[in-house]
Formats: C-alpha cells, sequence, structure tokens
C-alpha cells in the first residue's frame, strides 16, 4: 500500500464569494473560492452564461467574504503607517535603527491583529448573504471593469486577464438520470436529478434556480448494462482487489457504482475507463457522510450531515487548467487540442446521485458479499461485488452535460513594492475586500516587495483560471513569485488550525501561530497546538502537512510557478474518515445557518484566520530577509525517504538518494550559518542575493519537462499528486509512481532523477561565488 | 525548400590545445578547443586512456593556445588597475564621478589591447607545438589536480567538474575498412584506412601515432550488399530527389556512398538508417575540398587543401551531450539507458575513406546519371545514382569501433564579482593561459561580475563534456549566467572577422569592433566591414549570424542555460561552397606549418581575435548595465517571419505571429525609453531589476519541454537546429520543421507556441511593477 501523504480531510472551509449588484436587473458573483472546482465552475455558468436558468444559493461559500474585507481593507486602508522592516531603505533620506524598526514593526502588528473584528466579519457576510447571485450573462467584461474600476478607487494597480476556456454545463431542462428497467422495458426506478428543499432554509433563497448536480467535463449520452458492479471507492487498489475476486474482462461494457472518499472523483471516472466501463455511478455513502443512517434529524437541516438526496457535485477533470491548451494560456492566438478524441477529457458517462437512490441500486445488485472494508452504512443492504442485475433487470444513465468555449477574466490588483517592485507576493484575497478597505482609505503603506491580490476569473471557473493565468506569465511569475498564499481552505471548524506548506515555511507559519489569538480561547494558536500536542513543542510533525497538492488554486504556483506557497485550515479533530471533505460538500445545502449554527457561531475562527493569513502577506512582502528555512526541507526530505523505502522493494537502493539528502542538510545549515554571520543586510545586493537563493530552492526541485511524459504539468519532484489521486500531495511522486508498478528499472531511474534536483537545490545554497561539484 | 538559416561555413579554425609536462615520463594534453566534437573525442582518448596507441600531433590547434596565453594572462595578471566601470560601488568609501570612470576605463581598454602582442602568440605556440603530446592514461584526476593547482597559484578559486560519460574508439590495430568483392569472394580493392604522411612534415612529430579515421559513436560489424547507391550530400532533400528517381524499396538493405558537405554528418547517417539502409560511406568529393582535382601540388603539404587520402574524422551522434544521460549529468548517481537499443545511439555501420579511394567505388557502380548538381569533382568519372555493382561486385564495411564509458573532468577558475557574485560571465579562456598569467601576477581586478575561465574536460571530449556541466548546473547557470563566450570558432583567414550572436549582442559586437584594429591593416575591423560593405553601415546584416546552434560548446549554453551567447571568427571571403568548413578539417594535416605558412603568417589575426574576445568578456563582467539591445531581437523576428512566410504553405496564417513581434518592439522600445529616462544607476536594486529583465529576455524565448517530445534537448523557440542539420540555426525550428512535413495543422500549433513565447519575452520586459496583459 502506497502512502498518500495528504488525503484531504478538510472539512469544507469557507468559500469566498464577492457580490455585487450595479443594478436591479442583475447581481454580479464577482469573486469565489472554493475548496474544489466543480461549485466554482457553476457559479460562473449562472454567473455569465445561464443567468436565465442558474441562481446561486447563499452558502456557506459567503462567508468568507468577510475575511477578504477585512483583510483587503485591512491591508489597503489601514497600514499607512511607516514601514516596520528593518530594511535599509535607500530611497529615503532617514534611517531608522534595527531597534527602532522592530518597535515600528511591533506597533503596526498590534494594530492590524486588533483591527480585525468578528462581529464585523459576520455582519458583512450576513449582508451578502441576503442578496441573490444571480449574474448576468454578457456582461462578464463589464464585470470585470466594475471589479476592476473599485480596485483603482483604493489606489491598487489593476490589471484584467482574459481566457477562453472550455466549461462544461449540465443541460437546464433535463436532469442527468439514472435507471432501472426490467427486461420488458418498464421503469423500476429513477433517480431525481436534483436535491431536497428543507423549510428550515430561508425561503427567499432561489432554490428552484440552483444548478443540478452533475459531473463536469464527463461525457454525455445514454449508456444501459446489465452489468453492475461496487467498486467501493473506486481507488486503483479497490480495482486491483477487485481483480482477484473476478474476471477483469467481466468489468468490460459494465457500469460500476462507487462511493465518494479517499481520491479525487475525476480519478475514479479515469480509472473506471481504463478498466473499459461504460458508466460511472457515484454516492455519498451515508457511512461516511453521517454518524447513523436513517436517522434524519441527525442530517442537515439539523446538522452538518448529508441528507439523503444530498449530492456532491464535482469536476470529473484529472488535469489543471483548460484541458485544450494544455501547457499554455487560453489565449485567441493558442491552438486548441480538438475536442473529439482529446486524451485529457473523460470519454465516459458518470453521473451522481443520493444515497436514498443508491441504496435502490445496490439492493438490486448479485454476487458475492464484499469484504468488511468495502461495506457502507446501509443497514439492510448487502453490499456485493456485483455483476448481472437481478431479474434480468438493466441499469441505464443518461447525460446531457455539454462542453463550451466560454471568457473568463482575472483581475489582478497590485501594491508596488518600492525597493523590490519585481519581488511578488500573492494573496487569495479578493477586490471585493476593497470595500471594506474604503473604511480606511488611503494607500500609504508601501511595502518593500509588490502585494498582489488575485481576483482569479481562474478561481471562479475553478481551477481553470488560475492555472491559465500561470501558464501566461509562467515567465515572470517562476523568477518574481516569492510565495502564493492561497484562501482556498480556511474554516471548516473551531478547534485546530492546521496548514499546508513548502517545508522552507516551517519556521515561519509558527512564528505566525505565536502572534495571532485562537478563537473561543485565550490562548495563541500556538500555545492551542502545544495543549493538543501534550505539550510537545514539535507541533508542525502534527498540525502542518509538507508540499502542497495540485487540488487548488495553488496548483499552478507549486507545479509551474515553483515559489514557496502556503494554506491553512481550521478544523475539528472530530472528522469522518473517508470522505475527504465535509459531509455537506459541493451539495446545496452550504447555506449561512450552516456555518452560523453548527460551524462558527462567533466568527472567532475567521477572524483568527483572517489575521494568520494577514500577517503572513505581510510580513513576506515587508520582511528584508525571507524567512525561509532550507534546513526544515532536509527534514521533509528524510522523512520522505523513510517513507518511500517502507513501501519499495527490498532490492532498490536508495544509496545515491540518501547521500544527496545528507548532502542537502550539509548546505542548509551552511547557508544559514553564512547568513547568520557574514550577511550585510544593509548592502542591498548582499541580501537580494541572498533572497534570490532562497527562492530558487523550491526552483531547483522542479523538473522542467515534467514529472513524465504523461504527467508533463506536474513538474515539483518532491511533491506532486500521484497518478492516480490528484487530491494527494505525494511526496517523491514520481518515485512511488515507479514502485506502484513494480517497475525496478524505473524506480530506480527515478531515485536518480530526485537525487539530480536535491542536488540541483544543493548548488543553490552554495555560496553563488564559485560553482562547487558537490 | 527550407532555408537553412546558417550552414556552417568556418574553415577550421583554431583549436586550443593546453600541454604541460610535469615529468619525463609523459605530457599532458590538457584542454583543447576544436570547433566540432569528434578530434577532441580523439584526443582524449590518447590522453587519458590510450596512451600506449596514440599520440597526438601539434596540429593547427595548438595556434590557439597563444590566444588562451594572453587573454588569460592579460584578463588575471594585467588588470591590476581601477575598475573602469561607471557602477556605483556600494562597497568602496570612494566614489568616482561618471567622467573619472570613463576615462578610467579608456586607459584600462587601451592598456590591455596593447597588451597583446601577435609575437608572443606566435612563439608560445610555436613552443608548445614542439611537444609530442603522449598523454597519461591513470592520471585523469592527477591531471585536473595538476591544473586546479596552477590557476590557484593565480589566485582563480577553482572546482574540479568530473563526469562518466559514454565514448567511443576505433580498434588501436585493426582499422575500418572500405572492400569490393568479385563473386568469388576474391578482393577487388580494400580501402587502406589511415591518411598518407608527408615529407614536408616535421619528421619529429609521431605520425605513426595519431588515431585512424572513424566515425565515433557508429556501430562496429561487417555490412556486405551489391546494391550501392550514390546520395549527393544525404541531406533529407537529397533523399527525397533519390525517391522520384528509384524505387523507395530499392535503397533498403544496400550500402551508400555519400560526400561530405551541407549537413552534419551525424544526420547524413541518421537519414540513411531511416531509409532501411545497412552501411554509410562517407569522403570528401574533390569538387569541395580543392580547387581542381588531380592536380598534387594543389593539395596539402603544398596548400590548404586536401590531399587524395585525406579523411574527415567525426561524431555521429545526433545530440549534444552523453547519449545515456540525457538530460541529466553523468554523475555516478545517474540512471544510464542501456547501450542496447538505445535510441540516441547510430545503429548502421558507417566509415569515411579518401577521396582516392571514393573514385575506385564510384568507378564501379551502375545506373542513371545524376543530375549536374550532383555530380563530384572527378573528370574521369560518371556520376550515377546506382543500384546493383557492376559485374555482379559486392561492396563490404568492416567496422571495430567500441563505446567504452570513461571518466572525464571540467576545470573551472572564477574570479569571483565584488559586488554581483551570483552573476556570471563565461569565457572559453583556460587554464594554460595562466602559465602566461605569470607574466603580471596578482590579481586585483575585481569585477563588478563573477569571470569564470571554462576548461572543459567537456570540451576536450567533444561538446560531451560541456553539456554535462551544463546539465549538472542547469538551475544555476539558468538563473545566473548573462553570456557564454564561445571560443571554438576563432580563425580561419585573415580577411574578414564574422561573429554568430543572440541578436541582444548586436549592438554590442559593434562597438566592440570600432576598438579592436583589423589585422593586416591600419583600420579597425568595424571599418574593414564597412569597407567590404560597400561603405553601408548595417554591417550586422553582412558579417553577423543571428542565433547559434548547436554544433559547438556553446549548445548546452544556448538550448540549456538560454543565456545570451556569442561567437566569433576571422575568415577570408574566397571558401569552397559546400563542404561547410576548411578542407583540412578534421584530417591529419592540421599541423603549425599549415597556419605559419597558408594561414595567418604574422599572427595578426589571432591578436586581433584576443583583442576582440578579450574586451568582449571585460565588458560584459564589468559594466553596471548589460549592453543588450531587446530592439535588435524585433529586427531578428520580423527578418524570421519573412524568412519563414516564404517557404510555408499560402494557406498558413501568420497574424498573430505577426502581432506578437509587432508587440515586442513596442515592449522593448518602451523598456529602452523607461531605462534611458527613469533607471537611476546609483540604485544597485533598480539597476539589478534591469539587468534581470535583460538577462530574462533570452529565457522568454526557452521551451522548457524542449521543442518536440523527440527534440526535448532543445529548447530555443527562435533559434535552434533543425531535425535534419545540427549545423544550423534555424530560425522558428518548430515552424520550419512542421513546414517541412507540410502538417497545417501542426504549423499552425507551432505558431501560436511561438507567438506564446514572444508574448513571455514581452513580459519580461514590461515594467516589472505589475503583471500586464498583452
Amino acid at each position: 500500500m502506497i502512502p498518500y501523504r495528504f488525503i484531504s480531510t478538510r472539512i469544507d472551509p469557507l468559500r469566498l464569494l464577492i457580490v455585487n449588484k450595479p443594478n436591479p436587473k442583475f447581481t454580479i458573483i464577482s469573486y469565489i473560492i472554493l475548496d474544489d472546482r466543480l461549485p466554482i465552475i457553476i457559479l460562473i455558468i449562472c454567473n455569465t452564461c445561464l443567468l436565465y436558468r442558474l441562481r446561486r444559493l447563499p452558502t456557506i461559500t459567503c462567508l468568507a467574504i468577510a475575511i477578504v474585507l477585512f483583510i483587503g481593507g485591512i491591508l489597503i486602508g489601514r497600514f499607512a503607517i511607516p514601514r516596520p522592516s528593518n530594511t535599509i531603505d535607500i530611497s529615503t533620506e532617514t534611517k531608522h535603527s534595527e531597534e527602532e524598526y522592530i518597535n515600528i514593526w511591533n506597533n503596526f502588528k498590534q494594530q492590524f491583529l486588533d483591527s480585525i473584528s468578528a462581529q464585523e466579519i459576520e455582519n458583512n457576510l450576513r449582508d451578502y448573504a441576503q442578496k441573490t447571485h444571480l449574474a448576468g450573462t454578457d456582461d462578464d467584461r463589464l464585470e470585470a471593469e466594475i471589479i476592476a474600476s473599485k480596485w483603482r478607487g483604493h489606489e491598487l494597480d489593476v490589471t484584467i486577464h482574459p481566457y477562453d476556456v472550455l466549461l462544461s454545463y449540465p443541460d437546464p431542462i433535463q436532469p442527468n438520470i439514472v435507471s432501472i428497467f426490467d427486461p420488458n422495458n418498464n421503469l423500476i426506478f429513477q433517480s431525481n436529478g436534483s436535491e431536497s428543499i428543507f423549510n428550515e432554509d430561508d425561503k427567499t433563497l432561489p432554490f428552484h434556480k440552483i444548478v443540478r448536480p452533475f459531473l463536469a467535463y464527463t461525457t454525455n449520452g445514454t449508456v444501459r448494462s446489465q452489468k453492475l458492479f461496487y467498486v467501493n471507492y473506486c481507488t486503483m487498489d479497490d480495482f486491483r482487489f477487485l481483480e482477484t475476486v473476478l474476471n477483469k474482462d467481466d468489468l468490460n461494457n459494465s457500469i460500476i457504482i462507487c462511493r465518494y472518499g479517499k481520491i479525487f472523483r475525476g480519478n475514479k471516472i479515469n480509472i473506471a475507463e481504463k478498466y473499459g466501463i461504460i458508466g460511472v455511478i457515484l454516492y455519498s455513502d451515508p457511512i461516511d457522510v453521517v454518524p447513523s443512517s436513517n436517522i434524519s434529524n441527525l442530517t442537515y437541516p439539523n446538522s452538518i450531515y448529508m441528507p439523503e438526496m444530498g449530492q456532491q457535485r464535482g469536476s470529473a477533470l484529472t488535469l489543471s487548467g483548460d484541458p485544450l491548451t494544455v501547457h499554455y494560456p487560453s489565449k485567441d492566438y493558442m491552438f486548441r487540442t480538438p475536442i473529439d478524441n482529446n486524451p485529457n477529457l473523460p470519454k465516459i458517462v458518470a453521473q451522481q446521485i443520493g444515497y436514498k437512490e443508491a441504496r435502490e441500486i445496490l439492493i438490486r445488485m448479485t454476487g458475492i458479499s464484499v469484504i468488511s472494508n468495502w461495506t457502507g452504512g446501509f443497514h439492510q443492504v448487502r453490499y456485493v461485488y456485483g455483476g448481472f442485475l437481478s431479474d434480468n433487470l438493466s441499469i441505464q444513465i443518461s447525460s446531457y452535460n455539454t462542453l463550451q468555449i466560454r471568457r473568463i477574466h482575472n483581475v489582478i490588483g497590485t501594491i508596488t513594492g518600492h525597493i523590490e517592485p519585481d519581488r511578488y507576493v500573492l494573496i487569495g484575497a479578493h477586490f471585493d475586500a476593497w470595500n471594506f478597505g474604503a473604511l480606511d482609505n488611503g494607500s500609504d503603506w508601501k511595502p518593500r516587495r509588490s502585494l498582489m491580490f488575485c481576483a482569479w476569473a481562474a478561481e471562479e471557473y475553478g481551477i481553470v483560471g488560475s492555472v491559465e493565468f500561470v501558464e501566461e506569465y509562467a515567465k515572470i511569475l517562476g523568477s518574481r513569485v516569492v510565495s502564493y498564499l492561497n484562501m482556498d481552505v480556511i474554516v471548516e471548524g473551531t478547534e485546530l488550525m492546521f496548514m499546508e506548506m513548502s517545508p522552507l515555511l516551517y519556521d515561519f507559519s509558527i512564528e505566525i501561530s505565536k502572534q495571532v489569538k485562537a478563537p473561543y480561547t485565550t490562548e495563541t494558536i500556538y500555545e492551542q497546538w502545544i495543549r493538543h500536542n501534550n505539550g510537545e513543542k514539535d507541533v508542525g510533525k502534527t498540525f502542518f502537512t509538507m508540499g502542497l497538492s495540485a487540488n487548488s488554486d495553488y496548483a499552478g504556483f507549486n507545479q509551474i510557478v515553483a515559489s514557496s506557497n502556503l494554506a491553512m485550515i481550521y478544523k475539528n479533530q472530530t472528522i469522518i474518515k473517508n470522505i475527504g471533505t465535509y459531509p455537506l460538500y459541493h451539495t446545496q445545502y452550504e447555506t449561512f445557518r450552516l456555518v452560523k449554527e453548527f460551524i462558527d457561531p462567533e466568527f472567532q475562527t475567521h477572524q483568527a484566520i483572517a489575521r494568520v493569513i494577514g500577517l503572513a502577506a505581510f510580513t513576506l512582502t515587508d520582511i528584508d530577509l525571507l524567512p525561509f528555512n532550507p534546513e526544515r526541507y532536509h527534514q521533509a526530505l528524510v522523512d520522505l525517504l523513510t517513507l518511500t523505502k517502507s513501501v519499495a522493494p527490498q532490492s532498490i537502493n536508495f544509496t545515491s538518494l540518501q547521500i544527496a539528502i545528507d548532502q542537502f542538510k550539509n548546505a542548509a545549515t551552511q547557508f544559514n550559518y553564512r547568513v547568520q554571520t557574514t550577511l550585510d543586510k544593509s548592502n542591498p545586493i548582499q541580501l537580494r542575493i541572498v533572497n534570490d537563493q532562497l527562492m530558487q530552492v523550491e526552483r531547483a526541485f522542479q523538473n522542467p519537462l515534467g514529472n513524465s511524459i504523461e504527467q508533463s504539468t506536474l513538474k515539483h519532484t518532491i511533491y506532486a499528486p500521484s497518478r492516480t489521486n490528484r487530491y494527494n500531495a505525494r511526496g517523491f511522486p514520481t518515485i512511488t509512481d515507479a514502485i506502484e508498478d513494480r517497475n525496478i528499472t524505473n524506480i530506480q531511474q527515478q531515485i536518480s532523477i530526485v537525487t539530480y534536483f536535491i542536488h540541483s537545490a544543493i548548488t543553490v545554497l552554495q555560496s553563488p561565488n564559485k560553482i562547487q561539484s558537490i
């Protein structure tokens, strides 16, 4: 069993939803941050393309607006105080002593932290959540202009970045359905194609206009089979196990039913396709989304758990960015790979259903009973591997999805750095923030580097947009971005903060955590970690995940830009294990009341996260010496090696990799020593040289060719998703992929290539005064 | 007909041969620069591996020692004067006015130019050329240590870089031969397998130990056929034409005979292989290497022309670097692609012969007479396309080449920059220079950037070594190298200097040419150009080639590092057209007397070249604002577009590329305007930012994935060799390759990709203060 380093256990967080109502006829949903792709796509559809058929509920995602407002507002409006860094500002006359700068910085920091109010976050959010979110269709450009105009009002330097990307929509009239027929073609069962509406929810919300559940980018058509198999979570391991139970050929031309969880849904469909399966039915099994099934008052609207007709929407695309312009931006001049036979698009029909509906299907299956860990939560259903349906029944999936090229727009607002304008820190803070920023108008804050607020049209449409942006500007982002702070994962609970990061940001993250109070306590986040860690101070082992995956907007920054990035989330310890998200993820039940009643009643968690993100962004933008510690990367490499060895065949020789990691340690230690003992921070070029080295450590791990010919968009050789699950950030992905294949030669080859990139990172850390052989 | 932008017409230049005699038992050939790969490989063999069988003649290549001595010596020893740049030196107390710096610079420049003496170059060379060059075999490491020790004595910071690379050798006993048999298996003709020795040459030279002619990396074995075809220069066009004359299947399992010239020999063999040919015989046709055949006093030893048994050695490898570790350095940890069935190695037998021998073969051929431009220079031979040999004869090639992995060492000597030590200028100047550097000891010269003298073990062994070095340090070289100055092409004649360069260096090259006197005249090189250009001042159009190919040590710097590079050569106007080199290229007749008697009797040309290279290296290392002009890249793109359109099908749409080029012009003009009007050179960070942008223009054109899956080691999208000739630097190589294939879809796709990289270069040139959509 390959170690999945990061199977997301986030319960979705907040999403950021920026709403604007320029005239009575329509409201613009300008910006949304979600923790997965599909809902964003849906929103965009409704926003720009399908106004006549789609509306958007004020969901849990709206909550994050408050955070956006606050971070943006405070950064823009409030930081009108002297720069707190101890950088020598060569452009000003007045010089401060190191001590003076520290005082200024401390004062500034306190002002910033104090300025973030939980009550205001809640108020702002409630305000936004009351609005309907019907969007215009012909006014995408206009919307971007309005956003840009607002930002300009706040003295941000605004640029707009349009792309024409391939998106996917369900039919507005005809729902996608799953049916069962008897031998005489009589309909025995038919799925509803939508979720239930509850009385407890706000009646003013336009439930009737919400987009129906569908799996974006899956093909349309109708498939029918008398053979139906149950493949558990549809992981590669599940399929391999199934092969031991039945004849592999049996799967050919069959339909399968799988439960959500463990891996990215797109990989489930992709693996099924390779097995010759013609249709995939997905559902959330009760065991994964409710504490105990068949007890309706345990589910929404009475809890955070999924009701029987709840259905997770989602994309089935197994790469990031527009599938027609892989590696390149979707600009008008760019060649598009034809849609027909496009290797990047799913080729089979797939559709999700509610678990109430899944039960109707499961009870009609035949075959051997499954092993215990394949068993789900239905009490009176025998889970079987399947085969021919009982009573000569047949099962059918009908899908009416369409693919369409649509224009999207990114808006980027920049506060230009006054010393190093060509060094960029980017955060997922959003234009809407500038509404609140107006509370404290003026933009006297002149950070050392440039700070960019990225309103991903990209993100509105899912990961497609941010990746197109990164592709378009790959060259300059690759040489200039210091860090990207992703706001995709923010709050899913109130108990503990978890962080995903480049190992370089390990110590930095701990520093930030010492400066922010945890929600609903009097202790700092750091103190909270220590307490939950039995007093053990190495909190990173418990609360940090090293490396980031490709399942959010950081994808392009991790894999293409190769900057050192950071993401964070507050969540609870009691989570349901396999689903990989919170139970109501991508359902229509992500409402404001869900958050207010069940998740973060006093909004203190949002307040804490806002403080963490703001402080991190501010510090990275203005600090003179970048707070990256390469020694932490050494520890991460050691851990990965241990893990990788544990799953590798005995015959594999890891010596060269081990030596390279040891050498990396020396290089990192010596680098840090040199910086501590010889760096003259008052020499701007010396400082720049050291910072350039720090910026290039992560980049040294990037394979420009991509990790393989098949995975050429994934380039980070230390952390990248595996071939069979885009949700995880697997360590040494090419080696572990080769281990999965039990290809001894390829394992050794990949070990040597990873060794090479570690050597490359060593060369980056060595004194640049000469080129030293390792 | 595809426009070959650069079919090399160099007559081989000088090669640099560094010789050391640490004890009476052996002499070390430490460093050689040749203008192609094979002879270097041979030398290395003799140097480090095969001492018992190979010695090295003092050839024409030795001449360049003088240049090495002078550039190295003067740079190291003589520049003990104040830095002449107008950079604000933040590390010193004293500041000079702009005017003072200009005066210092002018004085320095004059000192440097005056210090280069033609007589000393000649003396030094003669001294070296008198030594035999037998080399040790077990002392490669020791040799590198001795070199390094010398360099250290001259206060260079020295690093050594070993690689274990696949090399190729002929058998020391059994020569490779071509034979003709009659139907009874009687031997009718057999080639000699070696070149003739002349009385005129120095009798103390060990002619009997020179390596025999062979084609490195071609497979060993014996092939025999009754079918023999003549395929002119063996270009792709030649083969395509031959297909119109005879049945393509006729070529299957045949042997072919081709003449040297027009394209790289490795491509001839590679194309033949694809046609199912089992053996290739190469020869230099008299029409290409002597003014008129059968007149022996017109050839060497009486002239620069090839005698009847002269044979060009050479490598048949169609990629750069060790073929077993493509993309990666040949370090001990690195996985090696197995030799068997290695796609990067030639799979067929091939051997060269003298033209006296070729005549014996040609007269026994049958078939239709060839068209006029396929006809060679033999007076009483009917050139035919071939078919079955006359009289049921059969032809056989026997080759005894072997492949062996051998250790090589690069030595790099660095003068560390005192302001920007992490910015590198590299030149092909060599350790041996430091012998002469002793004349003017001391190394007080502290340039702004780091200057590195690269003693390519890589180069000694051919392009393999320098590419391995670049592969190993790709990450740091990619971010730090300003320029690589290649010393592979130096002198082939005395009349005119020609330069190959990144278009960014166009104006810089003209500036340098104005400051150096042309050989054997009183005018400057620039004035000489104007005079030969009928007074026309745009001398670049005549004397500059934009872009560099992959057929020299700049290959790795052009394609992998993507720095902006420069190479130069002095040659004569009267050259023989098709051979692409000087007639005695890679023969054993490249002797000192050849140069002294026929090429550069007073060594003034070497003096001029030494001045050009030294001045260029010095200026690039020390000048504050890099002298790169992006507007010159615009003109180069315009020229390439015109050329490409002229060969493309009418239906191809070049609009997006045209627009991108127009936009590039605006970006370049605006960049230059911003620099002129707003750059504060006294602000070190502002200066660094602008220089970073200039360094990244060339890098923006680099496709990290490579130009195609098959050509993944070639990454420059504006200039790279075509698939069928590694000698040229073709413009828009991916587009022209697609045009050759007449694949309309792929042409459009490649146009869009090139457009993308031009867009990328535009983003690099834009103000870094924000990210601007184009």
